[in-house]
């Protein structure tokens, strides 16, 4: 496996933006990544600033997608990008990958993947034929202690599922400001930039995600009661599913934005036959198990009794906290390890398209009055 | 307000029977109530050995309920029972509690109230006619923090609520214990003893009552879905409903009794414009209170800041911790004080009818595929 | 073994006290006992109206001890009290004790033993001579995960015990309120009532006696700083001892009663060669232990694994809280199995000496200035 | 201000070190520096495989630290490091920085910074000649949290401190892993690497920072008692020590690398006259204030009323949890502003010299038998 510093280009992620230096700083954590070109911004000095500070060559700072894509083209093998980043909103995503994906480029994307189904597998198709990766987003997928939840429950510890609960609360969309000048909200909340959901879309494919990921289950079914609870928003706000899985299990999906008070809170549950397991991501360090005959146990990253799988996603002794931005840092390095040659998993296109298809469907549902509305 | 010490008779609850000690605790606490009569079991010996570690006088220890209101009754004024406590299978709550009533006695029933709205409605009249008090035992309604919770929706402090979350988790039926010789479990899986629902009664009517207790309103619609997870069994062991509440609120109710590990997990989160709350039956001497624009506090029982209705409700400071059987406690005291002429809330016939419409309407909804039912 | 309803009488605990209150909670919870006479107060009308709120007979309220004991062994063998409890300041313990044990009755007495060690031996010493029981209010040894926690460490499941950690921190006396018409506040902080030592004595004691009683292990020396943050206070408000213990172990305790915020934080932790345990007053049913080669475990009360002398002190099933009430019950339960005439531990004369010992242990090693002062 | 990449080398962190690879995380994480020269092991073939992983030019992987401050600085100066991190054993501390100081390079340095206070005065002294920066990984002092503590209590929220304690406990020395050929705790544990304490050099000192910097109080006097709990160790594996502070506040530190089962638990609260503080490095995105008149609140990183110097400090939005690696990367960070001209707080010299005396004004306490010992 080649061992080299990749080099990283950025689409979007300007001054103030929140998700681009999260990039930056889950990219830079483990050395594997130099960011050398961008497309910070279509605002031209906001654009130039943003370069600078991040010091990046001014010939390497592009008025647009476009410009980098030709410019970095017309560098030498050596020097040119490797991978693009793409921070921007959903709307841009599937223009943005599809032309990086053709001009040659691996494409680490913010999710959703995109604003429909439709647009989903048009990356999936660029991807195919240019024979790049294409990364997703999913953050929390990159927590050790998800990826231990997830080896247990294959392995069996917990005997066949039965019920799978997920919910991720926030509270930041409580009042109007997407009315006020918050930037961050106002494009989430504006259905041509955000797509068809809005929590749903912004956190709910998040949850599901996580979901299909640690249980091991696809959703097959699901029942849906999408509101919108601030007066003028034209996207919901809050979202309750009802979920029936492969194989019987049931479960639920909440996801809230108007949850006033609430941070981030991501939360997962999973029981099978003989016990269960509980993950938060706002106390990611400790993963919950409980049992029908023994006491609780509380797994601890870097503790003893690991999987091999999860011990590769840490990097600090027991006791000392990782966070966010490590588990950020995981999917960069397993981006890196694929691309150099290697093989370690991270959310593509197959986690794209699934939740999309769930967007859709929970869409379809809560407009059509049927009950329950089956997944593609 | 009279003020003596009252007497309990008690139908049920026997030797090896959980929640009749539990009542008689709760009773004894406060020295409100002696218990002087009952009939234990409908086995001979087994009701004299329950009579006698209860140091009930054996003539005061009935071979069955209808022996112990004419027993009663044929005693003087100042020496029959003021209350009838029962604690048996739901199937015999209505009979029992019409007869005790109609006999000139209170009664606290457990709960469900009974196996149907009908049923239900029987002892509302029954209870109407005699002038005679009936109370509930939802006792997760007499935990302090709740009042408190409840105390502070209904003041304000969170602007019009948005959000209802309510979820009540158990694990002891994930086996098929209840073919194996639990008598706990039997009569709870058994539609001739239990009713229409399993977990759906047994829990999901607590989950129930607490939601609408504290959020201050009333569950307009509901869409349910109901499973059986153990093979065999012949009520719900888990459920899941979308919940539709006045003033556009929206929730969900989850109850389980096969989330294997899982103990006792009673937990509410509302939230409003302006902030949220939390509170789980595991650890009761703490409610959380989230805000959009300042810390979260924990609020804490007898601890600064507390609403008049709940410190009346706390019997050690802040620190000492109360539980079940304090919070049972408190509505036996409330109980008594009604009956000695005072004013104090209990949950009663109200509360009973109520929470009977949901099980009958989670029923409906399930059965029927539609959508969508109206609570009546 | 005999079981019949025992008969408790009280010193203390009129209107307005708080332990005398919690005391009959107690005594009642069972049903094992009945209060039936009492001299609740020195000031006469306060005494009556205490008598009547208790519906107590108004010919066993008396106006003071030495009545009580004249009048209650006038009564015939089978109407006077089986005992007393005493819940006055400290002052009154011995004198009480004493003149209750010579007069026949069996004793149930708050903490600390006595004023001196001196004054506990002569507790010691009536008791001796009398035949009759002592029981001491260290409440926070019945609590049913303490003797969890005591059982683990007898067995040897952490291997030789080497660290002892406790502390116990409160903040009502932060500020003067002891000089500001708190009763409770009043005496604590007074040496004529109190004794040698305040915070020392009214909650060192617990703590102390706690850490003796889990890790099985006597202290054999103490290092101590004592100190006074309230101007105008004449005893301790806040102390830290360094503790050297049988077999090498070492240890703190720290106490205080102006840790400004903190309620009632009774916690201890010990750590053997192959892991530790931890246990907080405050979140009585759950015991975590933790291991060098496996995940933590936390133990819940009335879950799986669990001591018999665990189980024998729990009333409700895993997941329904007990408290601070229940474990007080669990000595007053002992305390009349043993008065009944069979076998069950509680805190007795030798942990009061113990205690003692301790406080003028400490006292002298604060005011000598040598670093170690051994214990008697 | 200047605002560059800086350029970092790096003494010691070769392959398998921990502490090494940390410091690389965190100087990475912001992209502030890049480290681009080594002397990473006394081991040549390691030496040299740690800097191909690191992908640094072979040119500039040096034999030792002589012959890499003497290579770096016959580089042109737009090309030398800028800084030199110092990530060995304590025992090189001094004679590395010393020499690289005077070399002309700026140091952030691995604590303990020495041997001893004479050792640690030299450096003082280097680098007050050489003028340049020293910066020491008092690591835990770069929580956004730790410094919203230091400045509510600075800014008099508490009022008047009266109490301090401070833990730190881990497990991970309970058995003699020292003599089984872990690297890490042989040299810990080997007076002539790590100096004259063992837990009281490694972790006593995080500790005693720790309880200065958030109380801003200075310890006065300490009376300590240390041990050793596995047989053949040479340096104490746990100590306890009494405090007394600047105007009568007392406390307690402790630590512990024998308390099995734990993992990396430091821990610090302080009371004043109002209120308290609690904070634990192993969930170090919340600060828990108690107060005596109203309920205790939770401040989290980057929820509302943070200091601007905490805000500072953050990089994600509330809810998505920090950790370690950024605590450090915010020395890293704050370093870079000093050498860039700016002005941030990062510990250095000063910080240094307190520990150092802490430390042996603890050994001379332990070894004298006196009761206090003032620190000089």
């Amino acid at each position: 496996m080649e061992k080299r510093i990749l080099r990283l280009g950025m689409a979007g992620g300007g001054e103030g933006a929140f998700i681009g230096a999260i990039h930056r700083n889950a990219a830079g954590l483990d050395g594997d990544w130099r960011l050398v070109a961008g497309a910070f911004s279509g605002d031209e000095a906001r654009n130039r600033r943003s370069g600078e500070a991040l010091h990046i060559d001014p010939a390497r700072t592009y008025a647009n997608i476009d410009a980098l894509l030709t410019g970095e083209n017309a560098l030498p093998a050596d020097e040119r990008i490797d991978a693009l980043a793409i921070v921007t909103p959903n709307h841009l995503h599937a223009p943005m990958a599809i032309a990086a994906l053709d001009a040659g480029f691996h494409v680490f994307c913010e999710k959703p993947m995109a604003m429909s189904v439709v647009e989903a597998e048009a990356i999936a198709a660029a991807a195919a034929r240019s024979g790049r990766h294409f990364g997703l987003a999913f953050t929390y997928s990159g927590y050790p202690l998800v990826e231990e939840a997830r080896a247990r429950v294959e392995r069996g510890d917990f005997g066949k599922i039965r019920l799978v609960q997920v919910e991720y609360s926030q509270g930041w969309l409580a009042q109007a400001i997407d009315t006020e000048g918050n930037k961050q909200a106002e494009w989430r909340t504006d259905p041509a930039k955000a797509g068809l959901g809005g929590c749903l879309g912004d956190i709910g494919t998040h949850a599901y995600h996580l979901a299909e990921l640690v249980s091991g289950l696809r959703v097959t079914e699901v029942c849906a009661d999408l509101s919108i609870h601030v007066a003028g928003r034209r996207l919901d706000d809050d979202i309750n599913v009802l979920l029936r899985l492969e194989g019987g299990a049931r479960g639920v999906l909440k996801a809230s934005q108007v949850a006033a008070g609430d941070e981030n809170g991501l939360k997962i549950r999973v029981h099978g036959e003989h016990g269960g397991l509980e993950w938060s991501q706002m106390e990611p360090n400790s993963l919950t198990l409980r049992w029908l005959d023994r006491p609780a146990e509380t797994v601890r990253a870097a503790g003893p009794g690991l999987a091999p799988s999860t011990l590769a996603r840490l990097r600090t002794p027991s006791g000392h906290p990782e966070g966010y931005i490590e588990a950020f840092a995981n999917l960069y390095r397993a981006f890196a390890t694929r691309i150099r040659g290697g093989d370690e998993w991270f959310p593509s296109v197959e986690d794209g398209l699934r939740t999309m298809a769930f967007v859709e469907g929970v869409i379809a549902n809560d407009r059509s009055g049927e009950k329950w509305t089956a997944l593609g």
